[in-house]
């Protein structure tokens, strides 16, 4: 395990920098079309039945919107890609991509790793949220991101969240599932990915301190990955990526179909409330992009659209 | 004026601050008691028409609920009771008193005036969110406390939230009202209250940086409030909450009967998204209630019942 909080390996040339932000970049975007593609070939094999709020019954599509940013100096500082779709199985999902650059302000360059040395920064990464209607589908959340101050490193993870208490357990098909994909990946790379520790840590880090709840079921959660070896450390990140495409669309095959009652949609959309207060109040990557002046739109965009706090 | 972060005044004598504890906790429940039966006669006055989800057509009725708390040291802390109503006019309200004591967390006290001193505390007071069904009705919040520490002082507030945008400008006759009323109980203390000040702190405290965008059409806020006379500063908090009880019943037998649209109420569910992302990021007592172990149901009650972010 080479996961920690400073990595002592140096940055390599220039040139070579470089090269790495261009590729991890292009895999970002690689992964993210794939995603999409993965989830518009489930609304069009949706066969119902639909929510009454459905309101449209064809298939969805992904709208892409990009977005730009200043950075704390007020220089160009990167941007990003949006793709939201509201369709038949999708509630609402984005499956955004964001490359950013530029200093970090004083206050925030001391919670950076490497950052106070330099406040300089480069983050790019790829993020879901898929927020299904039907309430025996799971929320799910994947990230996974490369980050340059005066060090680098990947970090990301992946987590599951039914919003049905019945299907909130270890033993429930769903969770067995996601969990054992996980485990597939990590045991593939272990020399870098330790599975205990990394579903560990996402318990840690998914949990609600104030309520005393865990957010979901868990998954994977990892962060200044930096082995010394670039190419292993993206190839561990880019078959997390991969794990998600094999872990989420039979979870949503199996569940898309179900019925369910009024209460399990109240339980749904009070469930649902939990993982607003978690992104608000918790989540680094939301404050994060708040206080560094991202783009609210794409960062609240996790938001679940219908909630309920009774 | 004579608000200012650190008052000079020293404590009275034990005996004489024990007095004054007792008498701002029970005006507090006093002032409770008032807007329960206010709010209570609105539900029976009510005619409809009714909102498709309130099931039940009869005029609702506060439920009380006590909660205790333990503090920082594990003796006994103070508690509250939550008084909660689901009626046909009040989709959600919530009127609670509590009266809290114990002593700060080491890293809090540094937050607190007069807690660096002295980690003790004492804090009571009574705050209302109100959420209407009828999105032509605005939501409410009022609050006013006593605090304790090495110094002692009064704080509270009223501001008023319309959900739709087409009310929401300060020339509305029901903004126009709200913001008249209070603006009358600073002027009839206006050797401690400036009223453009005040207005102007409610203005600052209730705006989502993020979005940069007013939370509602404002009201006014005070705090730290210690002109040295007791009397005078209860005399003040005392007719804050009366003035509470003439500006918002008025609007909401206004608007509590009008008719509505389908888009109306998706306005009003994502308008009402702005206020937990507020609470949830922003509002020092929700923040300063989850950090201490306050009661987090009581805490996350102001969080309003439907919300939508589309």
């Amino acid at each position: 395990m080479s996961m920690q909080n400073t990595s002592s390996h140096p940055l390599p040339p220039a040139a070579e920098l470089e090269r790495r932000k261009a590729e991890a970049k292009a895999w970002f975007e690689n992964l993210r079309d794939q995603i999409c593609a993965s989830f518009e070939a489930i609304e069009d094999e949706a066969t119902g039945p639909y929510f009454p709020e459905t309101k449209a019954k064809k298939a969805g599509r992904f709208n892409r919107k990009a977005w730009s940013r200043k950075d704390h100096a007020g220089n160009d500082g990167g941007g990003g890609i949006m793709s939201m779709m509201h369709g038949r199985v999708f509630e609402k999902v984005g499956v955004h991509t964001s490359t950013v650059f530029g200093t970090f302000s004083p206050e925030f360059a001391k919670q950076i790793p490497g950052a106070d040395i330099n406040p300089n920064f480069f983050a790019s990464g790829v993020s879901v949220i898929a927020h299904p209607w039907n309430p025996n589908a799971p929320t799910v959340h994947m990230n996974t991101r490369y980050v340059v101050t005066s060090k680098q490193w990947f970090g990301g993870g992946a987590d599951l969240t039914p919003v049905l208490m019945r299907r909130r357990n270890q033993q429930d098909m769903d969770s067995q599932h996601f969990h054992d994909t996980l485990k597939h990946v990590c045991d593939a790379h272990s020399h870098l990915a330790d599975y205990e520790k990394l579903r560990k840590w996402c318990d840690t880090y998914f949990h609600l301190p104030h309520r005393n709840e865990p957010r979901g079921i868990g998954g994977i959660f990892y962060d200044y990955l930096d082995t010394g070896n670039f190419a292993e450390d993206l190839a561990f990140t880019k078959d997390v990526g991969r794990a998600f495409l094999k872990a989420y669309p039979p979870i949503l095959r199996r569940n898309m179909g179900l019925d369910w009652s009024e209460d399990d949609v109240t339980e749904q959309e009070t469930r649902r409330g939990r993982y607003v207060e978690f992104n608000l109040l918790h989540d680094r990557g939301t404050l994060f992009g708040l206080k560094t002046g991202g783009n609210v739109e794409s960062i609240l965009s996790s938001l679940p659209p219908r909630v309920r706090w009774p």
